[in-house]
């Protein structure tokens, strides 16, 4: 009995938005698709903020990949852990076992970068992962519930002023990086508590939460033309957010950051800011397989850990390995002066979608023209009714790009269950302002008083109570 | 300047059924109310098992208290954990701090039983919060991916027939208890390999999924009239449910489950399950708080740590504690032939309003008949379109039975939002036989396929992906 001729094997690294896209782009394709991946659900990081701001749940914007997959027969999922490759064999090396390929597409992505001070981490957690986005979650609801605990201390008349400043800076949030990100969360954050929760509490004023948002460059939102960005300032103000622009973080400690400004005359300055929650959302570098693969191929990478990638999104030297989305480094500008692609969800999914067409076409042994990205613009939501967008020389703010906001990410969304679902949820808080998803679970579910609770034998909360109410 | 009068303080202990609706109950009191809770959601248990199967979000059955009570002036919400009373002088004692009260309503529930086995716990996870839901939802979802790699070694020529065993292993579910938490996640882990899971594998057939369920007394749903029973049994078994009746657990290993079953003739022989899957439905006993109150008050317990409460749900010798809900025992038999009212969630509620108009008449200083318990039924359901219901004479199994309990859950719901919320996936998931929420999260989201993958040069999924697939 003849064995049926072996199909052309495609081995696909990461189930983001570059990686599903070629997987689902190969459906027809006379080839077997594996997709490995270390989770078992597509993820769509640019909705995060509002997981870790309670108005989401983790489900509603996370995919099972075997869903997403199970009607294309030449694709299967393989969760597991991919610890390297061997490019001579071409085998994809895991932490329990091997896979064969003909064809690779690595489309790995980013992790956090904490810029050489790994140790901030557990101070101020990123916010790349659903772990990461419902400890924030659980953070920022606990800090609120530890200023009310405390707020009991007040009503003592030997209360020291110490505790007056501990409530102050547990309503006290730092975001640093002022990206799309950075300014997602902290507008989120400031709506949280000058909105959704401005009744839940009977002691602290919510409304009074202060929230910084530093950033290292001259403006928010960057890469947004000057305007844009003067724009999404002035409404994250509007939302009480405090803006720090030219400004690096020195020191992170579980009490205070350290942020120095430049000043115009080149000299800088200190300031100190008294908090129990940072969040960071300052910047990314490329997954540690980034640098295991760039080894086992010889190839390039930048100053970020990108590899860098040819005309049609291949390691150079090695046409069978495609690197594409976040981990590309794919120059648009010339060798002298480079201008890598953006990380954005649009480049990854066209890099996906344009390397599964180079794999049909090299197996009809035609040649495919270079990648081109077209660029769709950018957004931003900055609150309630607020938004920037830039689409080409189309430059939105307000309402206007805030329902252009909703509109693309509820069609980025993968599947069309979670759009309604999303829609819904939407719909639901922007007309009562409420964030239901607002859960602290976990480890660590209670307020943090120890370090002002040294006296036992304190009478708090129902004695308080007991005054009459409607005064307040 | 005089001030006013000290208000009627009432603390309650627990945030679920039996306190919220005595603080709600209480709004219009000329009272405070302190309503304390270890978490900062009401968590609707009956539904848990929905989100330990994928089919719903955490969120969807769990809402913030302070959103609940945020417009109930005279109650304010205390995020902390009980440690103690002090009944002498009226204060309850926290971790870090201590609340007064003139009078008190416990309401702390129930917490898992392993009838004197608590090492069972960490092997076979119970179903009583919500991070137990997503471990076991992380447990059940991580074992299909574990066979599925593991189907991988089976492709070799000399693989051994430990993987058969150990595939099997993991593909095997065993449930302890059959009240109605063990038979819902019994028929929906059945239903999740039948329908949800069918094609999202390549390898292994979910449809073989073995779902036991291992009850001690002789029949599954015993409270219930036995023609219901009968009915339940079948429906189960249509599912794939093997069903273990007069059976005790001996011991529980990470890899298999011992079983005695009680022979006619009085002797016991034994079973062993071999599986990594085990979950506790079991049984319950009292928080532990109920002891700590117990001691504190001289009051009575019973064999399940319940405190014996009198006509008007107080304790004896202490009208201003009142215990309620799942933590009491009510007795409406006789001293003799004691019959304690069941730990269900209309009992909770219909003895958290009745306290509240008792405290409201004493304050008028008008006294007030006994509590009576209005039985308005009880059901569980099987799995899609499969239910049992008693009320009162009234028995119904089937569509009707399922429909019935679709819309009393629905309506137990606190929040509209959540009814919302929840009827939607309910219908989507009816019509699709999806459960979206199939994330894998937490630590070790891995497969774990440690104990089988000692050869580190096999060759698993591309290549054998790489045969025709057509033929599957």
């Amino acid at each position: 009995m003849a064995t049926a001729p072996a199909r052309h094997r495609v081995v696909i690294i990461g189930g983001g938005f570059g990686g599903l896209n070629a997987c689902r782009k190969l459906k027809r394709a006379n080839v077997s698709v594996t997709l490995i991946d270390r989770r078992n659900f597509h993820l769509f990081q640019p909705l995060l903020y509002q997981v870790a701001t309670g108005g989401l749940s983790p489900a509603n914007i996370a995919t099972p990949i075997r869903g997403i997959l199970k009607r294309q027969r030449n694709a299967e999922v393989l969760l597991g852990e991919v610890v390297g490759i061997d490019a001579e064999n071409r085998r994809v090396l895991l932490t329990d076992g091997e896979v064969g390929y003909d064809t690779l597409i690595v489309a790995a992505g980013t992790t956090t970068s904490y810029f050489g001070n790994d140790h901030w981490e557990a101070v101020a957690p990123g916010l790349k992962c659903l772990e990461e986005a419902t400890e924030i979650r659980r953070r920022v609801l606990l800090a609120f519930e530890t200023a009310e605990r405390l707020s009991d201390e007040l009503a003592r008349k030997d209360a020291p002023e110490s505790v007056r400043e501990e409530i102050a800076r547990w309503l006290t949030f730092v975001v640093v990086g002022g990206g799309p990100t950075g300014v997602e969360l902290a507008g989120a954050i400031a709506e949280l508590g000058r909105g959704t929760l401005r009744n839940d509490f009977r002691r602290i004023d919510t409304t009074q939460t202060r929230v910084y948002l530093v950033e290292g460059s001259d403006r928010v939102l960057s890469v947004y033309p000057p305007k844009l960005c003067e724009k999404a300032h002035k409404a994250l103000e509007r939302l009480g957010v405090t803006i720090r622009t030219g400004c690096l973080v020195t020191d992170i400690q579980p009490t205070q950051v350290t942020i120095a400004h430049r000043q115009p005359d080149g000299t800088k300055t200190e300031e100190v800011i008294a908090t129990h929650n940072t969040f960071w959302a300052a910047g990314v570098r490329a997954s540690p397989l980034g640098k295991v693969i760039a080894e086992a191929t010889g190839a390039q990478t930048d100053r970020m850990g990108r590899i860098v990638v040819g005309p049609d999104c291949s390691i150079p030297g090695h046409p069978e390995i495609f690197v594409i989305g976040d981990l590309a480094n794919y120059n648009t500008g010339t060798p002298e002066q480079p201008k890598p692609l953006p990380g954005l969800a649009p480049v990854a999914i066209q890099q996906g979608r344009y390397v599964a067409k180079v794999i049909q076409r090299r197996l009809e042994r035609r040649t495919t023209p270079p990648f081109q990205y077209f660029d769709k613009g950018t957004m931003a939501t900055i609150g309630r009714g607020q938004a920037v967008a830039q689409m080409g020389r189309l430059h939105l703010s307000g309402v206007i790009a805030w329902l252009a906001w909703l509109f693309v990410h509820l069609m980025y969304l993968v599947s069309f269950y979670n759009r309604l679902l999303v829609l819904f949820q939407w719909g639901w808080s922007y007309i009562t302002r409420n964030r239901s998803a607002r859960l602290i679970t976990g480890e660590h579910i209670l307020p943090n008083t120890d370090e002002v609770a040294h006296d036992a034998g304190r009478n708090v909360a129902a004695d308080a109570a007991a005054k009459p109410a409607e005064t307040s």
